[in-house]
């Protein structure tokens, strides 16, 4: 198979990839496309062919149909690929999608082998394990970030990931909630919440789905909702550090928040799946704030901290203190929902979360941590060189890099053309993210230096 | 912690364990219950702690709360725990849930734990693979198990197990459609049709949640429903070999029920997750019945042939050909549910199922499903010799034992009471299990050996 042929059939990477219009859309660069005989119409106008497509009386899921076909990560690809056919041995740098790169830590690697190969002996086979996580990892997590917040084991469920969690708790929540999203902000969000029901068709001119409330986070709020304004909805989802725009609320501008859903009677769906990138004292859990238990619950994942995007664990926090409007515990129906949709995270890597957690691993997580902020550094200081206004990258592995003016798309397409760099356009996020670009901070040292390089000659 | 304070915090196990109406309910014996401070109200009557409980404005999804409280694995919890209290010194037995008991073959183990190591190498390491699963998995997989059935390797989902998938799919058809489901059934089937609103509320009386077709499957019609008699539904949610009947459908009962899926235009959702169990030439997939491709989709696991109920995997088949009545494919969606909801399973233990599928894991897991239709061949012998009509067994690990005209509880509580053996009654599988007995056939051959010798004493 020739190069061109190879690039026309395989797509390279994409975060959350969705289907584009034309078909399948895959993230990884070993997962070939389909076929071009998929299609929605088989019938073929020959004559020994001729037969009509069995169609089933089925109706499809009106709110899938809602979902916007040209989604970010394969446009993303798509351009990417069509870079390649026109260059094909320029060597492209990916700071697009936000995927680890770096070994994991022996020590974590090393308790997974271990659990595995207990598992072939009588004594350390295990079958079917909680849904809730194995108690020992439960404590583990309470203890190790949720010290003294009054967190406990009960209150943590494992599992196989943040994005999956998400998607969990909006089937918890129904399609009789509103909720609230910062704009811009992680795609699964918006996206989870449409599948479910709760939100309006898209609206082409506003970039906006109905019945979601946008929240605008910009320069000019310090990246945090200008809140007198934010319609009430019943859900807030809300994630710091954030992804895209790299930044952490405050204290006091979280503070605030708990304060909002309490007037408004809502509840925050916090991510904190960077919380490990933040430098400063700024709060790493929601629940460092008084009284967000009764408000707030906190979902979280091992991805970003020991490379376990692929190995895929992660946890959900609800506190007992959370209620539903009729004094129903959103804990116990969150359980339900792990018992009835989930069967907990595979007991090997559990013990590779354990593993994370021990001094060792925390310290080997924190090495992981700082390489990538370090990474983050370099971007940062190198746009801040070019004379651009560059936003997060201090307490999260993402640089946020403002081109007033100019749609995000032309900048992304014109620094892949220039330098063989892929970024992420951040009007993918949402209407909020508009004139800028996210440059990911994960990445291998030499490429990231090489990108800077490049960039500086782009724009010196 | 005495014997008896130990009891009477922790659970011994449970299936797909739900929350009873006194609070958590576990599956895994190290998982302590919530201190009974959990509760819905704090308010304690002492003027220090005076305060009203905070609610949120959120209200709790209707949906979430017509699931019965009740449910079948915790009630068979409390029922052993209260009988350990009344016995301390008795050996139980579990026959009841189905979890697997024997080590993984090390053919599979080291796969995955050289898959681990290899991760914490610059050369191994790998971060978010594609949502859809491994491209060399998902190709084992269809030449493993659809070899010359036309299902090619993008028609396949690798997940993280069916339970997880059955919940994934209820997403994807949303809360418009209807389903039917064999009675009696596994649990996760209904109530997870309950929890995307699928349903109407559950009738005491009839032991069933209204707008579910309950197809009965009993003796007197082979196992088989008596189709002429089935309502249409948009979504027939099948399982073959049975749980818990431990009944196949033979090659004229599935493509009698792929021609009623086709008149109706109703889509069969076909759970496999037993088929290695078969025996003897009864189809293995749905897929072997011409024309199954035009209204089917099929969900299977590793859990029962490998040992991997905690390790985690399993796949979903969509052909392209099953297409919703505008003519859009069930494929595509599933797709972007996958990509949306779900980050793929996880690599180390895609790992394994490759492991598994190679010429020295095929035959381990034979030698695995093997020993556990053995335990089934002695039950059955057990039942039959004390002259019991006994189904299942054959084709399934599950043994499915008849005492017409009594309560399923009374002989579950009758036998626990006189043998110390749990099993689980039928009728925890729908209204059609009254007066049936499920055995598991999963357990250590001597426990199986002790149960058996329990039962002739008992029914001699």
């Amino acid at each position: 198979m020739s190069l061109t042929q190879h690039l026309s059939t395989s797509i390279s990477f994409s975060s959350s990839s969705f289907l584009s219009s034309s078909g399948f859309t895959f993230r990884n660069r070993d997962v070939s496309l389909p076929s071009e005989n998929f299609g929605i119409c088989r019938c073929v106008a020959t004559p020994q062919e001729e037969k009509t497509t069995y169609k089933t009386k089925v109706s499809r899921n009106a709110n899938m149909a809602k979902l916007q076909a040209g989604y970010l990560f394969p446009e993303i690809a798509r351009k990417r690929n069509a870079h390649l056919q026109k260059y094909p041995d320029s060597k492209v740098i990916s700071l697009g999608i936000g995927d680890t790169t770096e070994p994991i830590p022996e020590v974590i690697t090393s308790a997974m082998a271990k659990r595995s190969q207990a598992l072939s002996t009588l004594e350390g086979y295990s079958g079917y394990g909680a849904e809730q996580g194995e108690k020992p990892l439960r404590a583990a997590i309470a203890s190790t970030f949720y010290g003294d917040l009054g967190i406990e084991e009960d209150d943590i469920f494992v599992s196989d990931g943040a994005k999956c969690d998400i998607s969990r708790l909006q089937v918890l929540f129904g399609s009789e909630v509103t909720i609230a999203v910062q704009d811009p902000s992680y795609p699964a969000y918006v996206d989870s919440s449409v599948i479910i029901g709760q939100t309006g068709f898209y609206e082409k001119d506003a970039e906006k789905y109905g019945k979601i409330e946008y929240m605008r986070c910009n320069p000019e709020n310090g990246f945090f909702p200008d809140l007198p304004k934010v319609s009430r909805a019943d859900i807030i989802l809300f994630c710091s550090p954030n992804n895209p725009t790299g930044s952490a609320a405050t204290r006091e501008q979280l503070t605030r928040l708990v304060q909002f859903a309490k007037e408004k009677g809502s509840i925050i769906v916090y991510d904190s799946a960077y919380a490990m990138y933040i430098t400063d004292d700024k709060p790493r859990s929601i629940f460092e704030i008084p009284g967000a238990k009764e408000v707030a619950l906190e979902t979280a994942s091992f991805s970003k901290y020991a490379g376990f995007t692929g190995v895929r664990l992660g946890w959900t926090v609800i506190p007992k203190e959370l209620l539903f409007s009729d004094g129903f515990p959103v804990a116990k129906d969150f359980n339900r929902i792990v018992c009835t949709c989930f069967n907990g995270a595979s007991n090997v890597v559990q013990a590779g979360g354990l593993a994370c957690l021990s001094p060792e691993g925390r310290s080997a997580m924190q090495k992981v941590v700082g390489f990538y902020k370090e990474n983050a550094d370099i971007i940062m200081d190198t746009f801040n060189s070019l004379g651009f206004n560059v936003y997060g990258g201090r307490n999260a592995p993402y640089v946020w890099v403002h081109f007033p003016g100019l749609s995000s798309w032309d900048v992304f397409s014109e620094i892949l053309e220039k330098t063989h760099v892929v970024t992420t356009p951040g009007s993918g996020f949402g209407p909020g993210g508009e004139g800028f670009i996210r440059v990911s901070a994960f990445g291998h040292r030499d490429n990231v230096l090489e990108a800077c390089r490049r960039f500086k000659q782009l724009y010196k």
